[in-house]
C-alpha cells in the first residue's frame, strides 16, 4: 500500500519521539514507589490512542495499576482484532551495568537503549502507530480494540478479573500481541508457543538471629549453606530437574517437530560468543533451541542471605533466601507445578532449619494453531514486508496471560513480534531497534487488511 | 582491696555514662563513610586514657583507620601488662532487625544494647576504668601500656607494620586482651586458645550480561545453580569440609583435653532452644563444644546474585557472589589454609562459568599455655572476685593478631573475657550486661597486682 508508506514514510521522526517520550515515564510495576509512574504512562498512552484516530478510549483503574481500553469501530459486522500488551517495565535493576539510565532513551547505531524500548513499549507503539496509519489514510476496513496493562511483568494479578468482567467490550475474533522476538530482519518468524511460568520465593531460616560465625559456626546450621544444598539438588548430572513429578505432564515433542527445528538457522559457537561464555549449558539429550522451546526449566532468580555489603563480616545468617521459577511447556499446569515445587522443597528441608515456600506468579504454557486464519494472516502479512514466509517458532519466555484470553473470552492469540533475542530483555542495557521498530508499523496493518479478508 | 571497691562504688554511674557516649560514635571500620567517626571515637579515647591518669598518649595514623597507644609507667623496672582492645565496630546491618538504633545505647533489664557494647568498646572501656580505679587510688605499683586499634573488624591490615615499627614503646611482659567470652557470672571461664580465619570472596560469572530466563534459561548455565553447587560441594555427608588438603595440619585435641572439655556445663538442649533450631548441626564425630572449639569450620557469611527486591523479576543473571570463612584451629596456617580454598574453588568451577576467588583477611590459630604466669595471674584475679577457679576454654573465634604480638613482640598474650556468648555479637541487638562491664572494672586490678608480684 502506497498510502501506508508515504504516511509512515513522512511521520516516522515524529512516531520515534513519541516513544521516547514514552520510555522516558518509569513505569516499574514490581515497585511500589512507581505507582504514580504507571498511571502517568496508563494517560499518555490514551492521550496517544485518542490521536491515532480511536474512538474511545479508557482508564480502567484496578486493584494493582490501571487497564487502557481503546477501540476504532469501523463496523460491527467487520472482524474485530482485539490487541493486547502492557506499558509496565520490569525493575531496570542493577543499574551501575547500565550505559545510559535506563529511563533516558539514548540512540546508538540506530538501537534505542532504554527499559522497556522492546519489552513493551517499544512493540505496543507500533500498534499505536498501525492504528494512526490505517485511520489516517482512510483504509481501516475492520475493527481494531487495545487491552494494555500495567501488571504483566508481576504476573498479571488483575487482568483475569477484568477480562471476565467486560466480555461484551472486549469481544474480538482473535488477540494480536507483541511481546516476543524474531529470529532477525533477515529470517522473521512468528512464536507458536510460549512457556508457562511458576515463581516462587524460598526462605530459609536457621538460628532464630544472626549469629557470630566464630561463637557459633561449626555448631548451628548455616542456611546460605542448607539453601545451596538444596538448590544443587534440583538439577541431577545430566541438568535434568529432580522435583518427583515434575515431567509428568510434558507433551514429548514429535520427531518431525524436533527436526524442523533443527532447520532453524543457528550456530552454536556465535550464540556462546555472544553470551561471553565457554560452554553452552543444559538438560542432557536436547539442542539449545530444544532447551528453551520445548522443554521446561527450572532458574535461580535471585539469591541473598547474610552479610552482602562492602568488606567482610563474620556472620552466621539467620536466614537466607532465593526466588526460583520453571518455565513450563504444554501440557504441564502451573498450579501444579507450584504445588509439587513448594511440597519438594519443604521436604528435602534437613530438620536443622525451617523452610518457607510462596508463590510469586505463575501462567499457563499456550500454542497458537498455525492453520488458523490469525496465523495465516500473519504469516502472510510478515512474508509481503519481509519477502520472506516467516518460521513458525517455540519462544522460551512466558505470556502468561495467553491462556487467560482462551479461558476467560474463548479466543486464540497470534504472536506477532518483532523483537530479537539479543534486545537484552529484563537485563541492563535493554535495546529495540528503531529498523524493528518501524518495520513493526509497516507489517501490522497488512495484518489487519488480510485478517479481515479472510 | 576496700579503696578500690569504695572509688569504683562512687563513680559506677559516671563509668556507665562514659561507655554509653563512647557507643554513640558509628565507628564502623569496614565502612568508608564512617572514616570521621573512627577518628572521633580515637579522639574520645584519648581524652579518656588522659583522664584516667594514663602519663601520655598519642593518636598514631596508619594507612587506615588511627591506633590510639597509651601509657603509666610507674616504675620501670617492674612488669609491663600491654593492654590491647578495638575501637572499630562490625557493620550494624540489617538494621530492621534491631530494637533500637544500634549507635543509641539503650538499657533494658540490666543489659546494654548497642553496636560494640561487648566487642569491644564496652570491654575496651573496663581497663581505662581499671587505670583510673589504680591510678586514683594510688596503687598501681607496675606499668600499664594501651594498644588499641580501629580495623580489628577488617582484619587488622595496619598493625603488624605498626608493632614492628614501635617494638621499644610497645615493650611489655604479656599482653592482656579483653575481647572474647566466659561461661556465665557463675562459671568464669579464660580462654586458651581462639581460631585462626580465612575469609574470601568468590565471584562466579556465568553469560556476561543480566539474560531473560525465559529465553535463555536451560541452555546458559546459571551462576547462582553452580555456585550453590560449588557451596554444597564443600561440605560431605557427614559435615566434613572436603577440601583437599584441609585438614593435614590440624592438631588432634588428645582424649584428656576431649574429657576436660566435655566437663564444662553444656546443656545442648537449651543451646538449641536458645537458638531456636530443632537440632544442632555440625561435623559427625564431635561435640558442639568440640566443633566450635577444637575443629576447623567453613561457614557461609554471605551470598547474593540476581534480583533480591521485592517483586519478581525473570533474571537469569550473569553474576553470583559468596563471602566464604573459615576458622582454623593450631597448627592450620592462614595463607595456607586461604591458598588451598582458592585453588579448590577455581577448581571445581566447571567449564560454563569463571570463577574468581579472593582474599579478604586472614588470621593465626592461638593457644595460651595455662602454666604462664600470665595466665596464672588471670585465672587467680577472676578466683578472687568470683569466688570460683575460671575454666580454660577454647573460644570459635578469632582474634588474628595474637600471632601477630608474639611474632613482632616476642610476647605472650592472656585472654580475660568478661562477654557472654549470648551477647549477640557481629549481629542485630549486640548487648553487654553491665554487671559484666562492672565485674570485669573489678577484676582487672587484681590482674595488674597478681602479674606484678609473681
Amino acid at each position: 500500500m502506497q498510502a501506508w508508506k508515504d504516511y509512515q514514510e513522512k511521520n516516522k521522526d515524529r512516531f520515534l519521539n513519541e516513544l521516547l517520550e514514552l520510555l522516558r515515564i518509569p513505569s516499574v510495576s514490581a515497585k511500589s514507589e512507581h505507582k504514580n509512574d504507571l498511571i502517568s504512562c496508563a494517560e499518555a498512552l490514551k492521550t496517544r490512542l485518542l490521536e491515532a484516530g480511536a474512538d474511545k478510549v479508557e482508564i480502567y483503574p484496578t486493584e494493582g495499576h490501571p487497564i487502557v481500553y481503546g477501540e476504532k469501530i469501523t463496523d460491527p459486522s467487520k472482524p474485530t482484532v482485539l490487541v493486547y500488551g502492557h506499558y509496565d517495565v520490569q525493575p531496570a535493576e542493577p543499574l551501575e551495568l547500565w550505559k545510559n539510565d535506563p529511563f533516558d532513551p539514548t540512540i546508538i547505531d540506530g538501537k534505542i537503549f532504554a527499559r522497556g524500548s522492546c519489552d513493551d513499549k517499544g512493540q505496543v507503539y507500533m500498534h499505536v502507530k498501525a492504528l494512526e496509519t490505517l485511520v489516517k489514510t482512510n483504509t481501516l476496513e475492520s475493527n481494531i480494540k487495545f487491552c494494555i496493562e500495567g501488571e504483566e511483568e508481576i504476573g498479571s494479578p488483575n487482568l483475569a478479573k477484568f477480562l471476565n468482567a467486560h466480555k461484551e467490550l472486549l469481544k474480538a475474533d482473535c488477540v494480536l500481541i507483541s511481546d516476543s522476538a524474531m529470529i532477525s530482519l533477515d529470517t522473521p518468524s512468528i512464536d507458536i508457543g510460549v512457556r508457562g511460568l511458576s515463581y516462587i520465593e524460598v526462605e530459609v531460616t536457621g538460628p532464630n538471629r544472626d549469629l557470630h560465625s566464630g561463637v557459633y559456626g561449626g555448631a548451628v546450621a548455616n542456611p546460605i549453606t542448607i539453601l545451596a544444598k538444596m538448590i544443587a539438588s534440583l538439577h541431577d548430572e545430566n541438568n535434568h530437574i529432580t522435583i518427583p513429578g515434575f515431567y509428568d505432564d510434558v507433551v514429548v515433542a514429535s520427531a518431525e517437530e524436533r527436526a524442523l527445528m533443527a532447520k532453524a538457522p543457528f550456530n552454536e559457537k556465535e550464540y556462546a560468543e555472544d553470551l561471553g561464555v565457554q560452554e553452552v549449558w543444559g538438560e542432557k539429550g536436547y539442542t539449545t533451541n530444544e532447551r528453551t522451546g520445548i522443554r521446561p526449566t527450572l532458574e535461580l532468580n535471585g539469591i541473598w542471605g547474610g552479610y552482602t555489603g562492602e568488606g567482610a563480616k563474620t556472620v552466621l545468617p539467620s536466614k537466607a533466601y532465593a526466588k526460583i521459577s520453571a518455565r513450563l511447556v504444554p501440557n504441564q499446569i502451573s498450579d501444579k507445578i507450584t504445588d509439587l515445587l513448594i511440597k519438594h522443597l519443604e521436604k528435602i528441608a534437613p530438620p536443622y532449619v525451617k523452610v518457607k515456600a510462596t508463590l510469586h506468579h505463575g501462567g499457563e504454557p499456550y500454542m497458537t494453531p498455525i492453520d488458523s486464519k490469525a496465523y495465516q494472516a500473519a504469516s502472510k502479512a510478515m512474508e509481503t514486508t519481509f519477502g520472506k514466509t516467516p518460521i513458525p517458532v517455540r519462544g522460551g519466555g512466558s505470556i502468561p496471560i495467553c491462556a487467560l484470553f482462551e479461558k476467560e473470552l474463548g479466543i486464540k492469540i497470534v504472536f506477532m513480534g518483532f523483537g530479537l533475542d539479543s534486545d537484552n530483555l529484563h537485563s541492563p542495557n535493554e535495546k529495540y531497534d528503531i529498523a524493528n521498530f518501524y518495520k513493526g508499523i509497516e507489517t501490522i496493518p497488512y495484518f489487519h487488511k488480510y485478517f479481515s479478508e479472510m
